[in-house]
């Protein structure tokens, strides 16, 4: 038998709960021991709950049993459980996580502690909730230099998204539908502005290169500024937006990292990931093209990819397993360089043509797709070049980047 | 710096080497020390090729070295495959191998050997090529009761199937066209007819489900029937027509599998998996649905598997890595038993519908797609239905199974 501590009895929490009660005995067999909960820690109390005969609020009675020797942290947030996480593995518990914002922001150092201490530090439901990516990376793609990650992490904006596109609704009406499901916060920003998928594509691409990509580096647009208008032009070109986390190997020394709405077409392998789904997107230098797929979120299939891993840390209690994501800095190449190409909408007739022609050279013209409106798409210009163009632009209404 | 030997000098061998020496110092950053490749084995000479100097005609000399810690077999075939792999586990070395046909008839076996004497014997590359799926069945869904395994697992029929219905080709057509560019032998058998699509499945239901799946078991047909006139249904019906391979748990007791032609719509997570790609389908009782996509065979994505299983190999060379594919056999249930709709053609006018109705119950009309034809689709039912009720539909054409 092996004692766990569950850090937090929300959704997930609870979740962890009834995956370890639903699937006790297949469990018992992968891990080789029976995984049994002795503490759950909350701050609340769950009246009739029966977790409440383990419930504690105090994380010390956790951290000085030497019986507990996993530790599973599903509070979320830097604060406590960074201290929390930091001290368990201190004094020799492995800890499993599904929190994105620690991993991202700390993830690093206490691999580092857990490595030292012959301890693993795990966090497969940070990314991704139930898909497998975080193992994959770490033990299946270890042949290949990975070329490029490129997700669609956030679900909720990708269901936002694909009402968007399914209905012809606006953005607005598709957050307050996002909302009444709860599937997005009150305060929606961290979804919607980009944040929580910029941290999970922090945390995969540090694993993917072996050093630390800080999320404050990563060029972050959210999909705010996506209107109805620009999902006819999506529809106008075979295409949809879809909000790309995408981190780049250019060469061996440049790698770009940027999160941002992007047109594809149906031959893109994250096409078809839609609702609430999320894909990633993974080409080795070898493997080619691999692309995984599934549940990006949600209670059960997050808590999935938690117990995983503490089947897992239970099979390896006294052996690291091995992860490549050193503290040393990679330094991402500025964003200014990185090449797209653009549609572009100006709200003037075709006569302005000829300036911009003289603005990006030869460009692809659309024909119309809304009244008094015009529309082309660059050539492939840096960000730089776009930056600097824009104001040049005339009746300048709106662009977005394209990935075909 | 740990020894490997290579046995087979083939499309997976030589990729293997180059795969070790491309990305060298990556794999030995990953593996925690340099992989040596000390020996190749194989009964025929490459005179100018650099691997002459390590190439050795005589399995034994390979056993007999104490250096060699992990045996890389990508011979293919039971013979003499089998013995050279067994010998090598019982002298203490690890195996990796590509060996789809090796695995299926004897992996209970050889993986029991291998733990015994804390020993590995890994297979990722026996099933998908470069897709990561034999270590995320083994360690990644170890939270969850697998409910279904749904691979397109041949990427050679996918190729085909994919080129008839894009340029409208008949099966021989896309067979030679299939044959030209390297994708199908000249004997294409093991391919079209789902043998080797039937080895794999059988490979990842017992990995699924940790009892000895016999692929003798599996229902198995091939795509020699469909013709260009089944496309043409499909894309009336907006379907696809993709070589299934399956494996479903109805209930605790209940699996059945088969390969067998299936025609899909756009929401099943398969219908975007065209050309030679694979994709790997698994639901769980808890994760819900992921899919797994990419190149499902070639020299380098399939070496890139093999490669990482020897960086798993050599991170694990004292600790056998645990999978629950016990030798006990699992009775799958009879294939009678199983249901399905079915589209049927029958080369008579509708005036017979009363006959059909008189078999089947409703049935849903399909409007006229080839002319003197009239095609319906059934309601649900088992095998055994279709089987005794095929012989009394007047003027059958051709039936075939519906997924949607």
């Amino acid at each position: 038998m092996i004692n766990i501590a569950v850090l937090g009895y929300g959704t997930i929490g609870s979740g962890v709960v009834e995956v370890l009660n639903t699937n006790g005995e297949s469990i018992r067999k992968r891990a080789g021991a029976k995984i049994n909960i002795k503490y759950v820690l909350d701050i609340r109390e769950f009246p009739g709950d029966p977790i409440s005969e383990i419930l504690v609020h105090d994380v010390n009675i956790i951290l000085n049993d030497p019986q507990v020797k996993i530790v599973v942290e599903v509070m979320g947030g830097i604060n406590p459980a960074y201290s929390f996480v930091k001290e368990a593995l201190l004094k020799g518990k492995s800890v499993v996580t599904s929190n994105k914002e620690l991993v991202a922001k700390h993830g690093a150092e206490l691999l580092d502690i857990a490595k030292t201490r012959n301890l693993n530090f795990l966090f497969e439901a940070s990314v991704g909730g139930g898909i497998p990516i975080i193992r994959p990376l770490n033990q299946s793609l270890t042949a290949d230099e990975i070329v490029e990650i490129t997700g669609i992490l956030n679900g909720t904006t990708n269901y936002m998204l694909t009402k968007m596109s399914e209905e012809g609704i606006g953005f607005n009406e598709a957050l307050e539908d996002a909302q009444a499901l709860g599937y997005a916060e009150r305060d929606p920003s961290a979804d919607v502005d980009g944040h929580d998928a910029c941290r999970k594509i922090a945390i995969l691409s540090s694993l993917a290169y072996g050093m630390q990509v800080d999320f404050e580096d990563i060029y972050t647009e959210g999909i705010a500024n996506i209107t109805d208008v620009d999902i006819l032009y999506a529809k106008a070109l075979d295409a949809r937006i879809k909000l790309f986390a995408s981190s780049i190997r250019e060469d061996d020394e440049n790698v770009y990292a940027m999160v941002a709405p992007m047109m594809i077409r149906a031959n893109h392998p994250l096409y078809s990931v839609n609702d609430v789904f999320n894909g990633i997107y993974v080409r080795g230098n070898v493997i080619g093209d691999v692309m995984f797929y599934g549940s990006g979120a949600g209670k059960l299939p997050t808590a999935s990819a938690v117990v995983a891993d503490v089947v897992d840390a239970a099979k390896h209690l006294n052996k690291n397993i091995w992860t490549i994501w050193s503290s040393k800095k990679l330094d991402l190449i500025n964003i200014d360089l990185v090449k797209h190409r653009f549609l572009i909408r100006v709200n003037k007739k075709k006569e302005i043509l000829d300036d911009i022609k003289a603005l990006f050279g030869e460009v692809e013209e659309l024909t119309e797709v809304v009244k008094d409106e015009f529309a082309f798409i660059t050539p492939l210009i840096t960000e730089r070049e776009m930056k600097d163009k824009k104001e040049r632009i005339p009746g300048l209404i709106g662009s977005i980047r394209i990935r075909f």
